[in-house]
């Protein structure tokens, strides 16, 4: 394969280009290896695959950092091949899921904005290799990331070699996509100067010195990006209380009429209320997220939106296309951080970012479980829903009432595992309905979540725990029954249904 | 009662003057009533007290916001006159906590840097009276506040009608000491200046539109401070252990020599942690914290520490005294700020704070339960513990192995309220050891907490509930067994012991 001058441009590099498996040879067991990619989106593909062969015939483990999720050539077939010890920070893979949840691989569920500053601070060890994605190597050795920033630039500062895939598919007009902007350490870090979604602070590539560039690996797969499903009945109402709700807000005088930078999580819910959006009133509407997903591609389109900021590209395959054939017209529009700066606290409160993320359960008293199935599965890691979630101007956590085919409440007494307390969550919404939680204590949250969110079906017992639990604890703070909080859980496993 | 031209700059004021009882006759039933007042520290007290022996005639009852707790004429005689309905944010008294957990008061637990802004964004209601206590008010009505700034600027900035509680007992010299900033609300709030804990970055009074200012209550009335008990045997090994680790970071480079900003609790293991600061080898220290108590005193008189910023002062009675007879070497070293500052995720990430504070019970997995007593019962709130946790360089949290004379674990299988999540918490420490949990997965830190931190009575107990855990749920990503809990807990409950 043949690599042109526009792609590699500091021609010394030419020797570091190898085979993905000469690379993988560069990686020894037990090392801690760190690599590009925020979602199926912009992270190596050719190195993970080779090292996975190489688990298969050899022992070879490795703790693997990412940014966030990943496609299945690096999680899943690296935890097929059995080739993980620890993972961190987020995954959504299910070999690596089922890995997980059998004990073979130690999975660490951080805060998307906590890993690179605790990488710098050296409280996850030293990064042997950083394996990072690219459209283009730069004169200087500066690498020009592909779909996805997410931990990339902190990866290539702090890791002693680095392998660079560099990735034909994605076309050479990414560059110029990305702000690239590091937070020094304390006690020197000053403040980050974003103070406008459009705004750009850094450089458009990752600085790189060049002899720390191992090897390099040509490549043109393309991301194994995730069909989308279409919105269906549910997500469509939950995005009508959603969009209700910010209606109701800006003719309150809360919010602006354009609303302030939104936030989304990923999904078929965030996919329907962003469509939504599609039909409202809103105009001028700013996105301050992670993930750009097909439903921003149509909200910029048509105007509506005039920014979006995120740190990765992650479109369905017809979404793919359809970015690269205008990717002039979404490059004025679209600005790719580092997570470190799309998920800032410092950032997201100061633009005054609407939050909306899904949850699995919610709790009478508005604590949320976004991560763990029945207390003790890892379904995905809490990714940056904490991040954006506590720094919100209005934190939103919507969910459908019920899972399962209605045999589970995603409303119950208590969660079996909480992200997210009731400090941090203002607005809870499901299909059946939205309950506003500001300024009210746990007592009066839990009639307004009962009455609006919960399923008919779990209406009444909901409201009989809540009784009971005053009977019984007494008019206290949280009324509960430990001895029952988690009694519909327990009956799910046994018996298949929650009451 | 006179009052001098140095108190009340503004002479057209002084018809403003009143009694407690006439400035009380402004609050009308139902209103929103704000007040100054952070911890025992610069609270008003005339006023509420006023207040109260009317709610004990009449049918009066307000909604009472401040800064964080208050002391005991006004939390207390508030609510001893059954005169509140709901109470935001944070509390101490036993008055107000017995209303709270017997169903006669709603109150709602914010984290301390959320209340400010919400009150702006316009989600807690229109303010109707502010009380505010001062030490003067300026030429421009201005108000020089006392010992705690708190939320004082938003509740004068947003309230209809301030009522000034101009308090003699406290020396002018308080003046330039404090330092407001307030941030603008979305989308036009700009970066927060400070990169620096001896920074100043506003002015040194709280401006207020004169035409406002309702009522003068003049008194000398001194707070009600609080006595410190002498250090205890398991605080001070708290504190060893800590010293101990901070010692060991420096080591290994991940901490500068003189450490970062400390952000301290208030109680008995936080005096015994920054007591035990005095006689390390740490030089140059600063402290970015809310409460500054007598062991700051210490610090900053030893040269050790250089500087503290925190929203109050807090000392003990004999600590006031001290810190009124050195108050011009005080006021170069203290800077006292609106908590919506001291507060912030914005600073506290930037400057690095190490985040020390108290825990009621911790999990195995290292989840946090700062406020309630076997999950119902509200000790006190969330504070602003989540603010410094979540945004730290280091967070970390002590509590002692056991509570009520061992009959307690303070670690234990799962803890019966969340406030501050595993993806929080890096460090956990008791008097039996310090477990560090930065990078390891929830497997890993149950071994670690019950090692490192559990008392020996429960060691085996807890190792024998995970092990049962990984048995019936499998080696999952967090083994629990549902049904089993709060065992412990509903144990204690009936028998009063939890093994
Ligand atoms: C919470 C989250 C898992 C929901 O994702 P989703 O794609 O909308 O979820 P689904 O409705 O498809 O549910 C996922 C699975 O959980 C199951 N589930 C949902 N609610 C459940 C409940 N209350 N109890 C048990 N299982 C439940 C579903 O049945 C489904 O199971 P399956 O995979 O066996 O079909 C996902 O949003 C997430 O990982 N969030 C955390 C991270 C995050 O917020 N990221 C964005 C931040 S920027
Ligand atoms: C957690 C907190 C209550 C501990 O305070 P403290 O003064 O060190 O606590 P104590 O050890 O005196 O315990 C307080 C009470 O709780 C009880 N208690 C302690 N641990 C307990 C446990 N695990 N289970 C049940 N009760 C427990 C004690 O027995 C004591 O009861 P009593 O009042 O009947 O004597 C306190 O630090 C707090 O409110 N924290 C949250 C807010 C915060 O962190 N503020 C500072 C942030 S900047």
């Amino acid at each position: 394969m043949n690599i042109s001058k526009e792609r590699l441009r500091l021609q010394s590099l030419k020797d570091k280009i190898m085979t993905a498996e000469e690379a993988a040879n560069l990686i020894k067991d037990g090392m801690i290896v760190a690599t590009s990619g925020f979602t199926p989106s912009g992270y190596p593909k050719e190195v993970p695959i080779a090292i996975s062969k190489r688990a298969e015939k050899e022992n070879l483990k490795i703790t693997l950092y990412t940014g966030a999720s990943v496609g299945d050539e690096l999680d899943g077939t690296l935890s097929r091949a059995n080739a993980l010890i620890k993972r961190i920070p987020y995954q959504t893979n299910e070999s690596i899921r089922n890995a997980i949840n059998s004990g073979k691989i130690e999975f660490v569920d951080l805060h998307l904005s906590h890993m690179p500053q605790m990488i710098r601070y050296g409280f996850l060890g030293k990064i042997d290799v950083a394996i990072i994605e690219a459209v283009a190597i730069r004169e200087d050795g500066g690498v020009v990331p592909a779909t996805s920033v997410g931990n990339s630039p902190v990866f290539v500062e702090m890791a002693e070699k680095v392998i660079i895939e560099l990735n034909e598919s994605h076309p050479l007009e990414l560059e110029g996509m990305h702000d690239i902007y590091t937070p020094k350490n304390p006690p020197n870090r000053k403040p980050i100067p974003l103070t406008k979604v459009d705004q750009r602070i850094g450089g458009n590539y990752i600085p790189c010195n060049p002899d720390k560039i191992a090897a390099i690996v040509l490549t043109n797969r393309k991301d194994s990006v995730r069909p989308l499903a279409p919105v269906d009945e549910t997500s469509k109402k939950i995005s009508e209380h959603l969009i209700e709700f910010l209606e109701n807000e800006v003719k309150k005088g809360r919010l602006p009429k354009n609303l302030l930078p939104l936030q989304s999580g990923v999904g078929n819910i965030a996919n329907a209320v962003l469509k939504g959006l599609l039909d409202s009133p809103f105009e001028g509407l700013e996105f301050y997220s992670e993930v750009i997903q097909d439903a921003v591609f149509d909200l910029l389109d048509s105007g509506k939106m005039v920014i979006a900021s995120g740190t990765s590209v992650t479109p369905s395959e017809e979404g793919l296309e359809r970015f690269y054939q205008n990717i002039d017209f979404y490059r004025e529009r679209i600005i790719l951080r580092p997570q470190e700066i799309s998920n800032n606290p410092e950032i997201i409160r100061r633009l005054g970012v609407i939050a909306m993320n899904t949850a699995i359960e919610v709790d009478i008293y508005g604590h949320v479980n976004s991560t763990h199935i029945m207390g003790t599965k890892m379904m995905n890691g809490i990714g940056g829903s904490g991040d954006f979630t506590r720094n919100a101007y209005i934190s939103i956590f919507a969910t459908p009432s019920t899972a399962k085919n209605g045999l589970i409440s995603c409303i119950v007494p208590m969660v079996s595992h909480v992200d997210h307390t009731e400090h941090d969550v203002m607005v809870v919404v499901t299909e059946q309905g939205l309950a506003d939680l500001r300024g009210l204590s746990p007592k009066e949250r839990a009639k307004e979540i009962i009455k609006k969110c919960a399923h008919p079906d779990f209406k009444d017992a909901l409201m009989e725990y809540f009784n009971k639990a005053i009977e019984k604890a007494g008019l206290t703070h949280t009324p509960h029954i430990l001895e029952e909080a988690f009694s519909w859980h327990t009956k799910f496993l046994k018996e298949g249904r929650m009451i």
